[in-house]
């Protein structure tokens, strides 16, 4: 008996944040485990991260970055000595505190922590790893001849979390971590736009999203930080998401772990650093940004399967024949680096296959019967549009290409139109909340630059300020809270 | 002024492990850390440990292997639920116990663990993953439909050791496991099988290293398995190394954590389960399998930077003739697959460069004059058997892919030779004293199959049953300890 396939995805407009996770269980991305704030990624939701990893591996590596591992544990010595930074992440980090387990005397089977094998100091499980990395750059660098180093790293980091969400909030998670130091402050400058740039162009290139540059305000750059510039992007319920971020350090970590080097034209001074990630929450993103309610909708460039076929037949000789005829066309697609699937199995009927695919997000299907083969064509779907076309055979390859850069192309021009249509200018608090209570969204609105003006909005509104945008469209004004004077207007909007 | 070189390493033959350390620090592969028990990967040996990466993962993937991610914690109650696994890490496992640290109200600026924040039930981080992936398998497996499952996850993990080794042994380290779930037994041991048989084809024809496959013995195996399938091989000192392991588990992580399908033909039963593993273990035993006193040695498959080019000048003027030579021979090489780097760095001399790519084991050197321009030609040197010739430029690019697969087979072929000449068939204790002794290297002896006579064997001699082959060369006979019958000889030899 073939299986049945009941989709149940809540739609999206009833329920935004169950359709969120209906899609990432249905879709076979992720799912909670049996461990508190921490999921299983499954291997559909793994492929894709893959891919990001592949493609931003390659961008770093193209901008003379170097990857290499540092030790998952902080020594709590460490983990103080840049005060700011430690005082941002004490509060929820992992500690281990012991290195063995012993039998229950009182219990046979269990197990509970050996007393005696108690740490002399603590170990932090790494929520970001700039005091093991500046307690090596220490060894690293004596001279500006050692500088600039540019170091990247995939690793897994912990953050304790309350309240969780798969792929956007987990206390585990994975992320790929820049730390690099420089002898000049520009350099270091440089080096934290550069990749603010690098991400940009990842998201908009390969995710298909569109984001918004800018700096982030004192209250909500990271701890530790002189600046942080970031990506910020919308998702379809109007909410904004942060896509990665890239922190000018200034000489803060080289201070605190005492990194000097001799400088070209004699004495010595602190070196300039950056540090910078993108993590599993772009997967979140990527879900958020483009997917509708019969499932994920996956740009062609980060699909790890791009096409897949499938076969319409009564029979297994009609089965033989189909495969036959299909032999050709993954072959053809192969050669043009095209990644297709044949789903042969038997044990599943066509309906049920295309709608496994749609779940899944695969940009284009295709349905090969027996009337096909006699016609020399094929049935061609879009995911993206639901959009159906018959296709000859001698064109198939060169249509599936164009098709897949359209969809590509398409993908992004619907979620810049999104963008776009939720970006609203308020010029007075009421219309301010208003907007953010109704409509959603960012909000540009003239801001006087204060901390604390900053927390009574948020207290009122639940918003924030996501950016200061590169982009300064709008001169001076008048602070739409405390009326006093402001430089440029800025974008807020209730985020993840 | 440029840098001075002093290799400084100490010989091979007058310290080893001394030996080892110099080439590991020298060769810029790792270094300790601030962690205690931990290490730094650097650069160039992450480099190599991701090109060992990318050739296992195609190879897992090609025999329908997928990647996933699971939790680095594992709560106390899944890590009991194995009695035998958990009996074999408790004693050398990082446990987590808080989730937040706070100010030290005694010492401005210092942090202290917050007993409020005690976790009710303490989290292991991982010394490997069964506990946590049978405890997802269970959501995974209802039906044979849902088998076999093949999973594979690249991942670090812990065990508490007291005496470490950079890459041979450390607490934290970093490795691929494998998991996998079968309908029937015999599945689950083919698996296990297919593993153990690409470990060895991993080893031999790209890490060039030769291995002796294998069965542990029970006192050797892993915890928690049915059997263990290995390969071992030998350095350069005589001392066995494991290269990796592939288990067999039988039913029990499925008894352990209920694990039930309902099978073809009805009814219900545990499946059948295997995991394995290599780690950046295999770093250390690429490092000790063939350099020499010179440094690194690296055979081309696994080499980051295939061939290396150091141009040989006096003035600007000539740099720029030679850089204009060179171009085109990077363009070749690279068209061709071959990874080349052009050293034009003005601020070292030849000779620190020539000394510098012998450390680091670059396969292959050229060097390029303005005479070499001239007579159309460059003198290549082979880092394996430090031979030079002069190549003329036409015949560049074919010279050099034959000469790096030379280097591949001649590295091999001396490293099996090594194990060949190691490998003594010894047929009484006393014998079999004086090899592990004297010559050390594996030895075959009969042993009558007791865990009690493989404990005194090793209490007297240090040496320890590497495995018993695949390959049963030799008949029954006697016990060289106890006189009793042995089905078969099995290998010692001390490891590492």
């Amino acid at each position: 008996m073939p299986k049945k396939f009941d989709k149940g995805i809540t739609s999206k407009d009833s329920d935004y944040s169950k359709w969120y996770n209906d899609i990432v269980n249905k879709a076979d991305l992720a799912e909670i485990s049996d461990v508190r704030g921490c999921m299983v990624i499954k291997p559909y939701g793994f492929a894709i991260w893959e891919k990001m990893k592949a493609k931003l591996d390659e961008m770093f590596k193209k901008t003379g970055h170097q990857n290499a591992y540092f030790p998952l544990f902080v020594p709590k010595r460490l983990f103080e000595a840049e005060e700011k930074n430690a005082e941002g992440f004490a509060k929820e980090c992992a500690v281990v505190t012991h290195y063995r387990l012993k039998n229950d005397p009182n219990e046979k089977g269990k197990l509970i922590v050996d007393s005696e094998a108690k740490l002399e100091e603590e170990l932090v499980v790494r929520p970001t790893s700039e005091a093991v990395i500046w307690s090596t750059f220490k060894k690293w660098i004596q001279s500006y001849r050692d500088l600039p180093i540019l170091i990247n790293q995939w690793a897994n980091v912990v953050r304790w979390e309350m309240r969780t969400r798969l792929f956007l909030r987990t206390s585990e998670f994975l992320w790929q971590e820049g730390h690099t130091a420089h002898e000049q402050k520009k350099e270091a400058l440089d080096e934290a736009l550069l990749i603010n740039d690098i991400y940009k162009n990842f998201c908009e290139d390969f995710l298909a999203i569109p984001v918004i540059q800018g700096l982030k305000s004192e209250s909500e750059k990271f701890a530790g930080a002189e600046e942080t510039y970031c990506i910020e992007s919308l998702m379809q319920d109007g909410k904004a998401l942060q896509m990665g971020t890239s922190h000018f350090l200034g000489q803060n970590f080289a201070k605190a772990f005492d990194v000097k080097y001799a400088k070209k034209d004699g004495g010595l001074d602190y070196v300039w650093a950056t540090s910078w990630g993108v993590s599993t929450r772009l997967m979140g993103a990527l879900i958020m940004s483009h997917s509708d309610d019969k499932g994920l909708v996956l740009p062609p460039s980060i699909a790890p399967i791009q096409v897949v076929i499938v076969p319409i037949y009564k029979n297994t000789d009609d089965l033989k024949k189909i495969k036959s005829f299909v032999l050709n066309i993954l072959e053809d697609l192969d050669s043009k680096n095209i990644t297709v699937k044949f789903d042969d199995n038997d044990k599943l009927k066509p309906g049920f296959k295309f709608n496994e695919y749609e779940l899944k997000g695969i940009p284009i299907r295709l349905a090969v019967g027996l009337r096909d083969i006699k016609n020399s064509e094929v049935e061609l779907a879009r995911r993206d549009n639901n959009s159906k076309t018959i296709v000859k055979i001698k064109n198939l390859s060169t249509v599936i290409q164009n098709t897949l850069d359209d969809i590509q192309k398409q993908i992004f021009v619907k979620a810049k139109l999104n963008l776009k249509n939720n970006i609203t200018i308020v010029s007075d608090f009421n219309e301010f909340k208003n907007v953010i209570d109704s409509k959603g969204g960012f909000v540009y609105a003239h801001w006087d630059g204060t901390n604390e003006t900053e927390k009574k909005i948020k207290k009122e509104t639940k918003a924030t300020i996501r950016c200061i945008p590169y982009e300064n469209k709008f001169g001076p004004g008048k602070c739409i809270y405390s009326g006093k004077d402001s430089h440029q207007m800025v974008l807020f909007a209730k985020s993840y």
